[in-house]
C-alpha cells in the first residue's frame, strides 16, 4: 500500500531546519502558526523548479532540493531578509521512496545551513514539480527593492557570473569545459549559494538590488525599470572565469540564468565600502561592473558601445 | 513573440484582491513585504491543484482559480485564522491568453470576495498545476487546532457533505444524478465556498477543528490521532441530500473528498451555541454529527456500530 499525502510528508520532511524564530504550530495541522517579532516585517517570496523546464531531468533529487530552497532563499537575500520559515509542494511522478530520501536529506541539510524551518506542505502525484513558499524577516524598513538607483550610482554584482550557464552547456554538451573547470560549474548550476550573507550589507549601503536568476541583462533591466534610470556595464569588468574569457564568450555571463549572485546599486558615497567588504568576505567577492546612467542601457565592449535594451534574459516561459 | 513570465504576471494578476492589511510592497519585486499588526499572528499554508488529479482536465479556468484559492482559504477558516495575502504560482503548458484571461479574471472576483491580496507569483511552462500560498491573520493564541478535542465533546459539521463527490461521480458517468441536484454538486465540486464565516465561532467555542478536503472519516481521524481521543459518529445525522439517503449512498459523505466544509469539536457546555448559531446563519448550518470518545472510532447505523479504524479517506498520492 502506498502512503497517504499525510504520511509522506511527516515520514520524510519532519523536523527539517531550523529557525532563530520558531513556529508557534508547525507541521501537521492545517496551517502553521508564526510570530513575527514586533520592530520585524514579513517578507514572502514563493518559486517553483519543474524537471526538464529548470533543472536538467538527470539531476539528483539532492541538487533538486538544494536548487530549489536556494533559489527562494536568494529571493530574500535580494530583499535583505534573513530566512526563517518555509512551506514546500512536492508534485512527484511515482512513490519512490529512494528519490524521497535523498531529497528530504539534502533539504534538510541546506534548510539547517541556512537557518529556516520547514513548517508544512503538501504532497501529491504529478509531473516532477517542487514550490517552494518561503518567508523571511526584516527589520522594519530596512529591505531593499528594485526601485532605489540613482543615475551615478555604482552597478556591483557578486561571486562569478556565467558558471551556471556554462555547467548547462557542458552538460547539454553544447560546448566542452575542460576538467578544471567542470566542477565548479556544475556545482553553480545545480547546488546555487544565496548571498544571505550579503543582508547588511544591502540594508545599509545598497540603493536597489535583486537576484540573478533569468541572466545580468535581463534582471539588472527590472532595477532600470523599477527606478526609473539606464546603465552602462562595461564587460571587461565581469567576474568571469577564464574560459569566457579566452573564448569571448560573455553572454554566458550577460544572458545565462541561474547565476543566482546578487546585482546591486550603491550610491557614490559609499564607494569605499566595496573593498572594506573584499577583504573580510573572500568567499563573497563584490566586483564593479558598471554605472547607473539616465536613460540608455549599453554595454561598453572594446571601447564600443552595445544598445541592451532589446536584448533579454532567459525566458522561462517562452 | 511569447510574453515573458516578468509580463504574464503583470500583465494578468497586477491588482488582484484587496486585505484590510495592505502590503508595505507588493507584487513586482524579489519578495513582498507584509507588516503582521501587532498582537495578530501569521498564519500560513500552501496547497497545489494538478489537472486530472485534483481536477477533471474539462474543468474551465474560471473553476480552477476558484477551487485553487477556495482550498487554501479553506485551511485558514479550519485555523478561525482570517485571509489576509496570497503568492500564486502557475503552471501552463503554453501561452493561452484566452485561458490565463478567464483564469485571471475568476481569480481576482474571488480574491476579492474574501478580501485576500495577491501579492506576488511565478509562471512558467509546464503540466496545468496551481499552487497556492495563503496567510491569515488570526489575535493571538486564537487559532484552532486539530488537537483539542476532549471525550464528550460533540461533532459538528458546517453545510452539506458529500456534494463535491457526487459531482465528481455524476462528470465521470458513474452515477446520473437527477436535474435538480446537478447544478449544487457541480458548484460543490469546483466552487467550494471556504467558511471563514465561522471564524469567531470556532475561535470561541471549537475544542478542535480541520476542514474536509479527503473525506470526513479520514480528516477526522487526523482531530482524533491530534487529540489522542476516538469518535461516534450517527449516520443519520450526517447533512447529506435526499439522493444519498435513498440510494443509501453515505459513503459519498463519509469517504468523498473535495467538501471543504468544516468538522470541529465542541464542549458540551457550547452545545446551546449551535442553534443560535443556526437562526442567525441559514447559509452555513452547523449539525451536530456525533460525539467525542476514549479510543474506538465507530460509525453508527441502523443501530449497529461499524469499526472506522482501517478506513480512510480520498488519498491523492495513490
Amino acid at each position: 500500500m502506498l502512503p497517504t499525502e499525510f504520511s509522506l510528508i511527516e515520514r520524510f520532511f519532519a523536523d527539517t531546519g531550523n529557525t532563530d524564530y520558531p513556529a508557534r504550530l508547525s507541521q501537521g495541522d492545517d496551517a502553521a502558526v508564526l510570530d513575527v517579532p514586533a520592530g520585524m516585517q514579513a517578507v514572502m517570496s514563493i518559486d517553483t523548479l519543474i524537471g526538464g523546464v529548470h533543472f536538467p531531468e538527470q539531476t539528483s533529487a539532492a541538487d533538486v532540493a538544494c536548487k530549489a530552497l536556494a533559489v527562494n532563499l536568494s529571493d530574500l537575500a535580494a530583499m535583505a531578509a534573513k530566512p526563517a520559515w518555509f512551506l514546500l509542494s512536492l508534485s512527484l511522478p511515482g512513490n519512490d521512496e529512494v528519490w524521497l530520501e535523498e531529497f528530504s536529506s539534502s533539504l534538510r541539510q541546506v534548510s539547517q545551513d541556512y537557518r529556516v524551518e520547514l513548517i508544512g506542505g503538501d504532497t501529491c502525484r504529478g509531473a516532477l514539480s517542487v514550490t517552494i513558499q518561503v518567508t523571511g524577516l526584516v527589520p522594519e524598513g530596512e529591505y531593499v527593492t528594485r526601485a532605489g538607483a540613482r543615475v551615478g550610482d555604482s552597478i556591483l554584482v557578486s561571486g562569478v557570473l556565467g558558471n551556471a550557464a556554462l555547467g548547462l552547456a557542458h552538460l547539454q554538451q553544447r560546448i566542452h569545459l575542460p576538467e578544471s573547470l567542470q566542477e565548479v560549474c556544475l556545482n553553480a548550476l545545480n547546488r546555487p549559494k544565496p548571498r544571505l550573507e550579503l543582508a547588511d550589507f544591502l540594508a545599509r549601503y545598497a540603493s536597489a538590488a535583486i537576484d540573478l536568476s533569468d541572466g545580468l541583462v535581463g534582471d539588472l533591466s527590472h532595477i532600470l525599470r523599477n527606478s526609473q534610470v539606464g546603465a552602462a556595464l562595461r564587460q571587461g569588468d565581469l567576474p568571469v572565469n577564464e574560459w569566457i574569457r579566452e573564448n569571448d564568450a560573455f553572454d554566458y555571463a550577460l544572458m545565462g540564468g541561474d547565476d543566482y549572485e546578487i546585482c546591486c546599486t550603491l550610491p557614490a558615497q559609499y564607494r569605499d565600502r566595496i573593498d572594506e567588504w573584499n577583504q573580510a568576505h573572500p568567499d563573497c567577492p563584490l566586483s564593479e561592473i558598471g554605472e547607473i546612467t539616465a536613460t540608455d542601457y549599453t554595454l561598453i565592449k572594446d571601447k564600443q558601445s552595445v544598445d541592451l535594451k532589446d536584448r533579454q534574459g532567459y525566458q522561462h516561459f517562452s
